[in-house]
């Protein structure tokens, strides 16, 4: 069977990026592609390196124009997703790949974003723990899906198994990302200019001010933390798309290396794309360029007193349009991996 | 009055950098250049870049042609240099871009370098403090300098302060850098190719096995923390030189924003070359390319308990040629700032 | 029916892509690789972003191991592929990724590369054409392919349809490529560091001395030049894969911008992976970047009295091993654009 | 003496850089810093790396703020400081970094920019040659002055001496650059932000459009040729500086090599920031970056019957900031090189 799909934001990144990986995929066609700005022009002309869909033309973004489809993804900038998925058919699978339906809790979406609340839908990390189950169940047959915010899923995927597993603190956990700009969009700022980020490695959101905080804060209590706390600070640096995250938490005392370890081994060992590489590897953002991919690296520092878990991730990939994929694909029953890369486009 | 200069290792990176900076100095005279597998050829055949010695060649290194200088730079591999320096007069300034003379601690050189330890020399870090008094005392009219690793001092810088007023905590430190691969020298490694670092973010020493480790400890140690402990996870990011270093210090319960952002101003408050920036603001490492700078931002995040210190520096500057020259300044009673650039080559 | 494959030179960069490539295309199956001083380990523990392929052990590279398969690629150091062939079966589809079966001119081959000349293949360029007919028709039912020179296909792309259709002169040519590292392979040689190419271009083989420049000749005599003669200058840039090519040729005077680019209009009208962008557009190499695609933009500069024609590849894929893969669909009779990838990866 | 200095346009890159080479300048004082959107703050606020400037505030843009200083520098968008400068004291020296004052023809000036044209000022690259004379002549004493665009200095340099002496053809020339995306300003264009830059190599006013041209072809002419034909095309790559310029010219025929190299080791022997590298040695951009250094490696094809020409020149120093301050050296009759760097900052 064929679903019939429209992308809207086709023009962004994100959007893009959601495009490039369905050309490959055996059971969706894209029918329509809309855009704001870029209302009018053919697709090709915005986004060229998407040799596929020379015959489509960008449409406005609303709710005619999206309506009638099997799928829709909305790529739109954060707080306008809401209004737009409120129109569609319920029947329609509706995967958001903005932020607006990825938080539970209202204080938290207050607190970080700001503006009406919509109401979390269930969450396209499919490898990540939901209380007493998983994310892949809740996304079975699901109609509205949240596509992960490409920094939380990796730190989650990142550090879930311990703290599920009861081998790390689910407290006074650090992470800091080295993040390429495409993360960012196609927002015209000066920070985001080449010449500022060519040669050069540029924090933002210092302190604990990030929006992504609370989304982590999210899946660790999915895998079982009480109140979890971290300090987590992006990098930009000079690749075009990419997470590397470095995770540092602290070992229950008393745990030995060889169970430390065995988290991680157990939660992902069925896993297609999230995979633990063998002891002394780390991966790098190479290995998973294009691919929906997640490599998890892991040390144990015993001077230090802590597990360090190293995860690299595509964040248009698997940290956006691959995630959101793949959860169309369980959503509607097909196999999991039906369409997407596994293998990074390196070097 | 100007003093005569040979710079060891001048076919390197670290060795470059001097010769870059000296160019400048208005007393010190570059009057012998050595190299290894170079020698004989022309500098600037070498090293392109140096405009100003177009009339040198490089010589054999050995006490020999380093010999009858008043000032001589030593940018060997790790390990080497203990023997040139000791056939050097003791009047002669000899200043160790290696790593050889910088631990105090026999068991740390033997844990993580292995060898013969030759004993630690003045470190060249001015601005840290160096337990009843500073670094740059010691410096003044040493004749034996230790240039300081990049990273760790680097690290130091950011963290010394904190840990000499009482604000922070010393144990469960956590830093990660993104760092340039400069750093690294022109070594011949697979890793170090172009084709695997442009357009990826690649950690290294992982889990707690990085040669700096010990190194920053003893600085911290200077500064008043009785046994040290750092999760350090360095990142070797696409940008040819520059260390960004984000770490996370545990603040002590009780403190108050104010009272630990103060322990940094106050560190700082006469420093030209290390610089806390205004609240809100962080640095980049292009903010300080080429220059002697250390450039410092700071949050506090009250949700995570801990103090988020970003540091921006230039490896080869302030990070080893810089620190190497500023510490001379020092040793031979000239302006510290003699000859050291200040302003960043941005963007 | 299911091709049986071995891939030799499976650690560098071109094998690598080969294998990437290999794992979406549904005919061909990897049965065999080959190294030679990684031979023994796993194939992932040395390209680890071929998370398909953690089943295969790199084994040594021989006529052995690579023996009683269907298709076997050769990427191995140039001057040693012609040994490896010489004992292999004549049924078995063989395809050179190195450039000992590329050049008809023995002349030529002495020239530029030296030793034993092995003759010429089939040259893997499907949409160039050759003499009275086209590449593509030799490729039909061939055994032994030589898969092209990427600078030099990429040149001939751009070229061979104004020679080809008489609306260009076919000497004093000149051509400037942006080449990213890839494509020098894994080398260890100092000008292949990351610290020496980021942030900076650098030229090489200048002045006519490029070991491609025979191969472009060749097409272009295919294409009907009869001594074409062409200014050839590679600059290595900062991304670790790409070409853009900038050509200029003369016009051939009389002839209308209508006309000069009507050469190219319809020489390309029919195929996949050569395209004409529209008047006014021009191709980045990101836009082709993991694709089999080569994309050429074209301006008439009246007052200079050439046209200018901006070549965009990937390297490893178009200039490499889609061509590579390309070809053998071709040889094999399958469907030319199985397995084979035409959207680019951008940003 | 000490000359009072004011900078408009200090917000930008190009008087960010004529600051940050000021600070270094011993008998340049900057008393006044101006801006449009940014004034009012500090002028650290907007360019965090020129730390010696923590005492500026940035004013307002106008003729009262800049009146009252011995030198003016305008770094002003194209077509707006021919209006301030005419209010500007004769006597005062004024140095603009814009294209107003370029241009003689005022035909040129329509055609590539429009709007009103005000003539021509002294041009600031003084090793070039000036009809009957040098550029450095009219500058001495100058109270107006043009610097120069960076593209068409670098391209001028590169092929004058061969024209003044008669060795290259004036007509048929051809220039490829590769350019970083500094030259283009701090505009917030999509095309100029990171994730367009980073991993791609990227074309722009292909075909003979780019507003550059006609000031080479004035430069040439200058240099003696009639009429002077050029194919220019500049590639933007991903550097954040540099210029990499690869020319190719005609020989006229019968010259032989050593007549060919000699046009510019004459041109250049006696110049310290235009400097011709030994045979078989070229530029690379990481060598001038930072330095006011125009580094040219020249080799001669004798298949193609053409010199190729590689310059390679810092956009924002030698293309920009340090001609302005070599020029205003020179005016003033200060020595030519007061304060301006000669080393590159490499790696």
């Amino acid at each position: 069977m064929t679903y019939s799909v429209a992308v809207s934001g086709a023009s962004g990144y994100a959007g893009g990026e959601i495009l490039r990986l369905l050309a490959d995929h055996p059971e969706f066609e894209v029918r329509t592609v809309t855009a704001h700005s870029n209302a009018g022009q053919s697709l090709v002309a915005v986004q060229p390196h998407l040799r596929s869909y020379t015959h489509l033309t960008l449409r406005e973004t609303n709710a005619e124009t999206l309506a009638g489809h099997d799928l829709v993804f909305l790529a739109l900038p954060h707080g306008t997703s809401g209004a737009v998925a409120a129109e569609l058919s319920a029947d329609t699978l509706v995967i958001d790949c903005g932020a607006d339906h990825r938080l539970e809790s209202s204080e938290a979406w207050a607190s970080f974003y700001g503006g009406e609340h919509h109401g979390a839908w269930a969450y396209g990390v499919p490898e990540l723990p939901r209380l007493s189950g998983t994310q892949r169940e809740r996304l079975t047959g699901a109609r509205r899906i949240a596509a992960p915010g490409c920094n939380a899923s990796t730190v989650a995927l990142s550090l879930a198994p311990g703290i599920r597993a009861g081998v790390i603190e689910d407290v006074d956990l650090v992470s800091v990302l080295a993040v390429g700009p495409s993360g960012a969009g196609k927002s015209l700022r000066t920070n985001l200019l080449a010449s500022e980020i060519l040669g050069s490695a540029n924090p933002y959101a210092v302190g604990g001010t990030h929006r992504h905080i609370p989304e982590i804060q999210q899946a660790l209590r999915w895998a079982g933390a009480a109140a979890p706390t971290i300090s987590f600070t992006p990098v930009l640096v000079p690749m075009s798309r990419g997470i590397l995250a470095t995770s540092a938490a602290r070992i229950v005392p008393g745990t030995d290396a060889a169970t430390v370890r065995a988290a991680w081994e157990d939660a992902y060992a069925g896993e297609l794309f999230v995979q633990l590489l063998p002891e002394g590897q780390f991966p790098r953002t190479a290995d998973v360029q294009g691919a929906n991919t997640a490599l998890i690296g892991l040390a144990i520092d015993e001077a230090a007193g802590r597990v360090v878990v190293v995860a690299a991730v595509d964040n248009l990939v698997k940290g956006t349009a691959g995630a959101a994929i793949q959860s169309a694909n369980i959503a509607l029953g097909l196999a999991e991996s039906t369409g997407l890369p596994l293998n990074g486009v390196a070097p």
